[in-house]
């Protein structure tokens, strides 16, 4: 499907026999909405194409007001009716917005997801679409807060971002930050959202002012969409915050009450579709953001100063890997990445940072052939400590770098980020350990564990 | 270090030159309580040998009170003193108990772990090494509780545990409840501990009586171990508790306030070190138990009742492996599963269940090659829903198939057990999304999801 056609022949759409003859007689195309009565019940809801799975010919599929898809079985008896054409996006000519002094400049930079997407009628799945002039389009209220420069990158869904997408990214991002914006905003999807946060917190040094990814876990055709209050809000916070970090900033609640802005290299997504999916580990949110303006939790590594300069190391080793161990492990996976000459290799653990024994021939031969080896750990709250048990310190002489507590993502990220930007191993494997973008933390504190509130 | 040994001679200790001379002079041995003045410091512990990593020629570990290992840099002015010998563990003979008519009966299998470990005075670090017996006497209140009768099965760190341990660790549960007893604890170690509870929810079923594995975070030397409240909350709960189910039993908060039974296929270890580390993931626990009584959370699958025949299918499938993808990631880990006949595959993608499209040919060639292929969350909280994008929707169509809410450890469990006692591939695809054993929840609840208390 292109950008912008939403309108589909009912030809193309895979129904046919008599639901085809009916739907076509009534002039039916895909995109309108109709009503099909069936045993008394109305649905009511735009006609989809039929999918590939899930539906027999005698099935009408339709997207109910509240996002989701529904199949309903025609029969004669059935009363379909059309209640209004598919309104067919026209592209806007894009809109020259007086600039307003009084404001702050922001860049938005879309790289793809959720919030960048429309449902697409052929597969009835979502797909990345919009271009960041459509984003500012849909939510108008932007320019109560800024005055803001929308700009398409890339358009992928964020499982498909590569290290070298990150570095396209980050020189994007580096670029907009020189021509002088009070922030910068960057549209991406969730599913990765804390990998990318994690690799611009350690590809921009010295930043003069913030950068916030935004995203959405309900697209913007849904009526529970997040998009429009996580772009506000990071349009806020970009624009006047006293702060000069790479943030994620997302739901804090479920309901619209308030938005987190999380640390790059702390958060992570913890939920498939829950709004307040993203939390940060092993640490607090920096900041708090609703109606009544932006509250600091924690205090930035840097205050916003427009006389800074950033500093961008914007390269990442593609062959870092992220091994997570499991009870009956075997090392083939580990043997196939040496001889593919990994360079670096980040194991998520077990506990204080374990791996089976089974593994360790393999790591020794890893780390002989100078493969950076580094340990994380599953249980993702908390610390490694290779020095409690025997296994641990095995680990440790061979040389295994215990994480601390790093988040397992953060520690490939950063990995691949030093293998591409320090020559020397030696170097690598201190810097590997020494906090560099608030990674690493010196203290625990108890309110930091994630607990479910539980049934009392 | 062989069991039960405790006292090393000084020569095989690592000390040397001065050091060492002054130790022996004072006639100090490893294990020996001693003090150091320096600087006008005391320091109190117990002599521990000079680990391999991390102390020089100048330096005396001592382990503290408080379990944490120390080095003293030791010079002229340092005043050393001994303040007690070691006491070295003697053997007892075993006790024979009478029997208490009143109370229930009790089997405790040691599979080593924490929960049955001593420090080694060699390395400084933990080793399993008590038997079922010690284990027993020491926590004598066990007695007002339950008739015990304790074994040792193996004595491994549960990172080391295998599918084959697994097995042999089924077969011995089964022996012990068709011995009639009111039911089995399993001491474990905690890095594996939800794998392990897992492997024996599906394998045992139609239990006639619960079964508890139990550790320990912090080992039986410190005095903030749990071990003991651990063991004798699930020796309560298996003696008398109106359920019949693989359980976890461990903390639910950090001090000794109540400890939490978890069902084996919904918990996971979610903290490196924090006593209440187990957590259910997309349910509520079983139970909660405090000094008041054990309280139902939950409803059990199954109630108690000795009647009840015991199923048993102890096999599992060591071909199934667990990947978890991340950006960047290439298809070769997952080519070399294939050559080297793996027969089923567990991803643990993103988000709703998404995989980077790079895997998607290589996905394709396992699924046509008759591997089974999974899709679980890196998430952890909430379910894959693969509908809703086309990605999803694609990795659908190959025959990916989604594990809805189940934790992507369970889901590798649970097909490394159906891959071996199920002949048909078809049977395997269906049983994977079918609830067996709680695995798979009907409906999310809000308040399920783990979010850190927040400093507000």
């Amino acid at each position: 499907m292109k950008r912008g056609e939403i309108g589909l022949g009912l030809e193309d759409s895979g129904y046919s026999g008599m639901v085809f003859e009916r739907l076509s007689s009534l002039h039916i195309d895909i995109g309108d909405l109709i009503s099909i009565e069936r045993n008394g019940n109305e649905f009511t809801g735009l006609l989809m194409p039929r999918s590939q799975i899930g539906s027999d010919e005698n099935h009408i599929v339709i997207k109910l007001e509240n996002g989701y898809n529904i199949g309903v079985c025609i029969d004669e008896r059935c009363i379909i009716g059309k209640k209004k054409s598919s309104t067919k996006r026209r592209r806007k000519p894009p809109v020259v917005r007086d600039v307003n002094p009084n404001l702050p400049t922001v860049s938005i930079i879309s790289t793809g997801g959720t919030i960048a997407s429309r449902v697409d009628y052929r597969t009835g799945a979502v797909n990345p679409a919009l271009t960041a002039q459509d984003l500012y389009d849909s939510v108008p209220e932007l320019e109560d807060y800024a005055n803001v420069h929308a700009k398409v990158l890339m358009s992928v869904l964020s499982e498909n971002i590569t290290p070298s997408d990150c570095t396209k990214l980050v020189k994007k991002v580096a670029s907009e930050i020189r021509r002088g914006v009070d922030g910068v905003i960057i549209a991406h999807g969730t599913d990765t959202m804390g990998y990318t946060a994690a690799a611009l917190s350690f590809a921009l040094s010295n930043l003069p002012v913030p950068v916030a990814l935004v995203g959405s876990q309900r697209s913007s055709d849904r009526p529970s969409s997040d998009s429009a209050l996580n772009l506000i809000g990071a349009t806020k916070i970009v624009g006047k915050a006293d702060i000069a970090e790479v943030m994620v900033v997302m739901h804090g609640e479920t309901d619209d009450s308030f938005l987190y802005a999380h640390r790059g290299t702390r958060v992570r997504k913890f939920h498939s579709s829950r709004r307040d999916a993203f939390q940060s580990v092993n640490d607090y949110p920096l900041l708090r953001i609703n109606d009544r303006g932006i509250e600091e939790i924690s205090e930035p590594l840097l205050r916003r100063n427009a006389e800074r300069i950033v500093k961008v190391k914007p390269k990442f080793e593609e062959k870092v890997a992220l091994v997570k161990t499991y009870p009956g492990m075997r090392s083939t996976v580990v043997e196939t990445l040496l001889d593919d000459e990994y360079k670096g290799l980040v194991i998520e653990g077990t506990g204080l940072g374990h791996a089976p024994d089974i593994l360790r021939p393999v790591l020794k031969k890893a780390i002989e052939s100078e493969v950076i080896v580094v340990m994380t750990t599953q249980c993702i709250n908390g610390r490694v400590d290779m020095n409690v048990y025997r296994t641990g310190v095995q680990l440790l002489d061979l040389g295994v770098i215990p994480c601390d507590d790093m988040l397992a993502e953060t520690a490939l990220v950063k990995l691949m980020w030093l293998l591409a930007n320090t020559k020397d191993n030696r170097e690598v494997r201190t810097l590997m350990v020494t906090p560099l973008a608030g990674e690493i933390g010196m203290r625990s504190e108890y309110s930091q564990y994630h607990i479910s509130s539980r049934k009392r």
